[in-house]
């Protein structure tokens, strides 16, 4: 019987580990909740409207199934023994492994205010991204529908908490959405007039950005209209608004772009694990004691290059991946493993229209050129050719005629006050 | 105050009549509880999984938006007060009408078997189609991971009740399904072998269609090798299959496309209604005792053509509305009412590729010319040159490479047993 390796998670790691491992003598198991692998640099479009779940999302067997020794299934692994080399699934019934490849990702994270994420929905699901969009959607016909000019202005006010990318993004996509889309098409408000903030708590929005990119983008934000508040926090959250330091700001949304933690199912490797609930990892990406079981992307804290935690990316993931996988292939074949050495591509965040940034550590570029390149890059990126014609067919609607494709308020209505 | 006119419903009829009213000297409010119009014909290609919800909905202000004298409001009609003149809306507070056009639809009735309906799903908005689709997806995940024969061959058993247009249409698609876009994914289960089974209580599927037609239809199916049961009722329908007659049929799904009644809101309108819940309604459409009260489409009952019947298509619902909206502007210039007469614009099915038939009356079509003229005719009726051009895209991807372009499973999959 060939040796048989598992890969919990279908994400940019999942399926990095399942093609290094394409022609290896070995049986191989992806396991991941979901049918779907999700391409997450993109989920914040379906959470604003433009593109369709569909279109930034496929099923994994189907990218998966021309590598004959994987299989696919749709499982939830609730604990992970290492002592037995098992992995138990929620749907009961469990699987053995010789050798694992956890690449669970993260899931957004609170800071001890679980409270707060009923009114303030963080975005790393699809159906994350419809919630929001349903949110963003029902505020405008909220407001359309109230007459007191008091909870009308707090209907039109959106903070998005966490000033990285995702933060930027959502708060750059929504003023257009604001300012452009929905101009023409409601009677009683005006929809321009819509109050958009991004609150980062830190010194500054973007920070792992150069200055000059920083500066670059904020300057984008502000001509959008949206208010950046930088060094402040959200001291508190609830169904009418959040306090950003002393101030009261009646919102009817806010959203959560500011923390993550790694997913709970590594807490039952029994191994240390860092504040966000990261496995601290070995240099070789496998946990202290047990050299079978390897750990990589959002779901590892792995800081034996310069100290510093890999920035949660999907390049940090699918390098990590598909190291774990070659070392494990060097173990099969009696080789020691080797050290995993982060090769930094460079980083990306687009604002809106002709306005992004771009540091690729040769060069660094902010808007049109940086626009494009994350146009490019983010197709090119894309799994399959119909996600590829889908997508750029939605962004040249949206760039000429304003509009999202993907307008719908879809899901259990009945929770939400309609 | 010029007068005002009230829409309940954003489907096909309501579109309809707002746009008969575009140029009159009234103010008109639409209301619908969601915010997108859907193109129900295709309604069956999201629930198997070719286009996406964004592909085959939009916007209804976005639709309306140019359209000066029309304001939409998301909202949902709980009670119609025709005494008053007043809609109850359930999000609290009310609206006046001068006049009012009710075209609210339909849903799927289970002919007093309330209680079949969790386990035998119908097909009438986007939720459901997405519910359908997750449905259909997981009992193939589910039979990859079962090593129980029996129970592996269940969950690879469909059954669809109703051989109207809908059931034929998901019974083709789905054998499509099965027997070519997921042959190559599973390593388990041989997915051609799914049966599936098709299963009308009247003495024919396509009972509206000539004999000819429906054979030719018939014959389609079969060569799919789908077993069409005729003359047969299901009698009962439980969590693990059905009861075709008297022989039980293990099945890990079961669809329901085999009845319609009219919402449930045309109720308060306090008018005869027929046993569907339809309410019987006066030449001229409107209700007995309130000539300013008007319902047309699937919520009405006109029998006054040639007694019998008016087919539930979008045509009847828009030919219905547009006379309806005409009749109350006669009324606005002091002439009176004139009757409904509706104009039988012929009826189409689809199977699958390039198997279709069409009774355009001067004309009877089956096989390839059939199919042509269907998809032609629908992407000539889809709403928007955006979702045109998607779904035209996604169905050459889905004709020349098999694949379908949106297999996600989404939403609350924690109440599924997944």
């Amino acid at each position: 019987m060939l040796p048989h390796i598992v890969i919990i998670g279908g994400g940019f790691g999942g399926l990095s580990a399942a093609r290094a491992l394409r022609n290896a003598d070995v049986r191989v198991t992806l396991i991941d909740r979901r049918n779907h692998h999700v391409f997450q640099p993109l989920l914040y479009q379906v959470a604003t409207a433009t593109l369709s779940p569909g279109d930034i999302a496929a099923p994994i067997r189907w990218i998966l199934r021309n590598i004959a020794n994987v299989k696919v299934l749709m499982a939830n692994a609730t604990r992970i023994d290492v002592a037995a080399k098992r992995i138990e699934l929620s749907e009961g019934g469990s699987l053995d492994y010789d050798w694992l490849i956890v690449a669970t990702g993260s899931k957004h994270a609170y800071f001890g205010h679980t409270d707060w994420e009923p009114n303030a929905p963080g975005l790393k699901t699809l159906e994350d991204a419809i919630g929001i969009r349903r949110r963003i959607l029902i505020a405008f016909e909220r407001a359309e529908r109230e007459n007191d000019d008091r909870r009308q202005h707090a209907l039109l006010t959106f903070v998005i908490v966490g000033g990285g990318p995702t933060g930027v993004e959502l708060a750059g996509t929504l003023a257009e959405i604001a300012r452009q889309t929905l101009r023409d098409e409601f009677r009683n408000i005006d929809t321009a007039r819509a109050r958009i903030l991004l609150v980062e708590a830190g010194p500054t929005i973007l920070q792992t950005f150069p200055e000059k990119l920083r500066n670059a983008a904020r300057a984008s934000l502000v001509r959008l209209g949206i208010e950046v508040r930088e060094g402040v926090a959200v001291t508190a959250v609830d169904s009418h608004g959040v306090m950003i330091g002393s101030e009261r700001v009646d919102a009817g949304t806010v959203l959560w772009a500011a923390g993550v933690a790694a997913s709970s199912v590594v807490k039952t490797l029994g191994v240390p694990v860092d504040r966000a609930g990261r496995v601290v990892v070995e240099p070789d990406l496998s946990i202290p004691g047990h050299p079978e079981v390897f750990v990589v992307g959002d779901a590892a804290a792995f800081t034996h290059q310069d100290g510093k935690l890999l920035p949660g990316v999907a390049q940090t993931a699918m390098q990590g991946a598909s190291h774990a996988a070659r070392n494990i292939l060097r173990r099969l074949r009696g080789q020691p493993t080797t050290q995993f050495v982060y090769r930094d591509l460079g980083s990306m965040a687009i604002v809106g229209r002709r306005a992004a940034i771009s540091d690729l550590g040769w060069i660094k570029l902010s808007g049109v050129m940086a626009w494009l390149s994350w146009l490019f890059l983010h197709i090119f990126m894309l799994v399959g050719f119909r996600n590829r014609v889908v997508v750029l067919f939605e962004w040249a609607v949206a760039y000429f005629t304003f509009q999202r494709g993907a307008r719908l308020i879809t899901g259990d209505t009945r929770t939400t006050r309609f």
